[in-house]
């Protein structure tokens, strides 16, 4: 699975795997794809530090990448607790009630929340970049629109090539115009922030949007025969997230999840904006239904509620309490049946990638 | 373009086109692929016969198909009259109020309506059985679950292939299990009544559902290259609607709708309960808005919101007013940019599907 792309990256597989676990990433790496290390989640340099480090160590020698949330639009002075100050008592009381309902403990004390979104706040996604920068990345993504232009510009002096995820083609124009190297055209059925085109009809239109850019399609990939259909796209490679979550090399910290995770149909996801205040597909839980009720308060604007429902979330996994417990996850998770090694899956890749080629040979009467 | 599906029907290229219009049926089977009529807006008998009559003389002896929107349950001893009566007031006077915001006249009086579907109901779908199954087609298809089983072997009885529309693998095994030959898996991002799952990840899982039974792709398809990528999926052969609706051949009676279907992009559809009470992508306009309006009465079920709307709908078309103009039509709208022939549809149907593969071939490292 060989493009001009991953021929640039010298990479094996023109397959790049989001993913927020470093034994994941480097595990993609030494597959042959490009392991992208998410850096949301990850609010103490020190910390990214370490996971980068292990990387390092374990990718032998192979290219990866991270994936920043970095607005464009800088809000100065603004702090976390500014943003707290935002926030309706009434969905606080919303989120107690809804955690009381079904029976959530509270934190114990000295226990900190563990899933908390403050990556998308720039000055933490900065203080991310002064310590990757140091690494000899492959790539760099943003999540949220283009990246500001000295983080482009900083990249650029260090080879390092930039990615920005779109769902339109209008994005994705902007993002050409801002001057990244890469556009992930995200369609509809992918897990995460999404818009509403699907990715059969988004890739064709972003590919011919930012020509000669190229294009990574993600959502809705999972399998070789839709990593074929998207290349037959005009694909220059495949952005895979969700498919990571259940592999051997995954740390979810909680088998609960990963159970849902592997019992979930393909219409068991929801584009709902009860994590981030942004619609974001995600497993359907009782918890999204209650954000999605029209009887309730109703989800807050990013940034509000991400950080509203942080704590939340944190006891939610920490207890492992089922009917809430969720994840951001796309609609292949109806395919992600059990548990495999990354390996394992870059094998079914490949396998799967050739045998729908010899398919579309024989359908358009090739030898 | 040739599967195994293809060569059983005798079909050139494994292209399925579906099209209220008998000029585009005949010239769809006349290029090579399987022209489908939809018969739901055939009220009389005699006028299905025409049009049938006209396909079988202008169709140069190529094979042809219908398509029927029969319930599998029949609801015995209820008549048009009966289902009117079950329609609140409110909703009726808030069809006439956005009516008279908008001034759309009244029609002319002795003027019928012309736009009423009528044959979902099950009476009305069978007088167009008895008429169509005297014509040689290939294919009926039904586009509201499996048909009957007394349909299904009177199709049967005259070598006549039954496809029925499925939104999810479930529903696809239901139609395989009532002994249908063709499984239609219809993609989040088609035109017309749709589920939530996308083609990428729709057409898998019902080819795998099925198997051995073929599965066509229908949703987010109009060029070769998305050809390709469905065919990659494992799909059979690939059922377009939408693409034909700005052909020369098609007559939508409007300029100004086929104004508004060439200038809209990809994002300006909306799965709305506006047109028929089921979720059906459509064209957003002012008339999906109102419906769509949490402060409004909002759509009734089906049938009861068919009913409703048909005169108002009628009017709207009747008088071409803007902002209220609308019809089914998939995300693949964003790329009707131009009118083109049939034929000419074809032409770049069989060139993107050559491009496509050979592009994966090079991918692949293929000779």
């Amino acid at each position: 699975m060989q493009t001009e792309l991953s021929r640039r990256l010298g990479i094996e597989h023109a397959v790049f795997g989001f993913t927020p676990f470093p034994a994941v990433a480097a595990a993609i790496s030494r597959a042959g794809g490009l392991g992208v290390l998410g850096a949301v989640r990850y609010t103490a340099p020190g910390d990214l530090a370490r996971d980068l480090d292990w990387i390092q160590d374990h990718a032998d020698g192979r290219p990866y990448g991270l994936d920043v949330v970095m607005p464009a639009k800088k809000v100065e002075g603004v702090g976390e607790a500014d943003v707290e100050a935002l926030i309706p008592e009434g969905h606080r009381q919303f989120v107690e009630d809804t955690l009381a309902r079904h029976g959530v403990p509270e934190l114990a004390e000295g226990e900190t929340a563990g899933w908390r979104i403050t990556g998308w706040m720039e000055q933490v996604a900065r203080g991310q970049l002064d310590v990757a920068l140091d690494y000899p990345l492959a790539l760099l993504a943003n999540a949220l629109g283009s990246p500001p232009a000295d983080v482009i510009a900083r990249a650029h002096e260090r080879d390092v090539l930039v990615a920005a995820l779109a769902g339109s083609a209008r994005h994705a124009r902007k993002h050409a115009d801002a001057g990244i190297d890469i556009v992930v055209a995200q369609g509809y059925e992918a897990g995460g922030h999404t818009g509403e085109i699907a990715t059969m009809v988004l890739t064709p239109e972003v590919t011919e949007a930012v020509a000669p850019l190229p294009v990574l399609a993600a959502g809705g990939i999972g399998s070789g025969e839709q990593a074929a259909a998207a290349l037959a796209l005009g694909a220059q490679g495949v952005w895979l997230g969700s498919v990571w979550l259940t592999t051997a090399e995954a740390d979810l910290h909680s088998p609960a999840l990963t159970r849902k995770l592997l019992a979930a149909g393909s219409g068991d996801t929801v584009r709902s904006r009860a994590l981030t205040g942004k619609p974001a597909r995600q497993l359907r839980t009782a918890w999204t239904d209650a954000w999605d009720d029209p009887a309730g308060p109703g989800p807050l604007p990013m940034p509000l509620q991400g950080l509203l429902v942080a704590d939340a979330v944190s006891r939610i996994q920490r207890y492992e309490v089922e009917p809430l417990l969720g994840t951001p996850v796309g609609q292949i998770v109806g395919r992600m049946t059990s548990e495999r090694g990354v390996q394992e899956v870059f094998d079914d890749l490949t396998r799967g990638f050739e045998r729908a080629v010899a398919r579309l040979d024989r359908i358009a009467g090739r030898p």
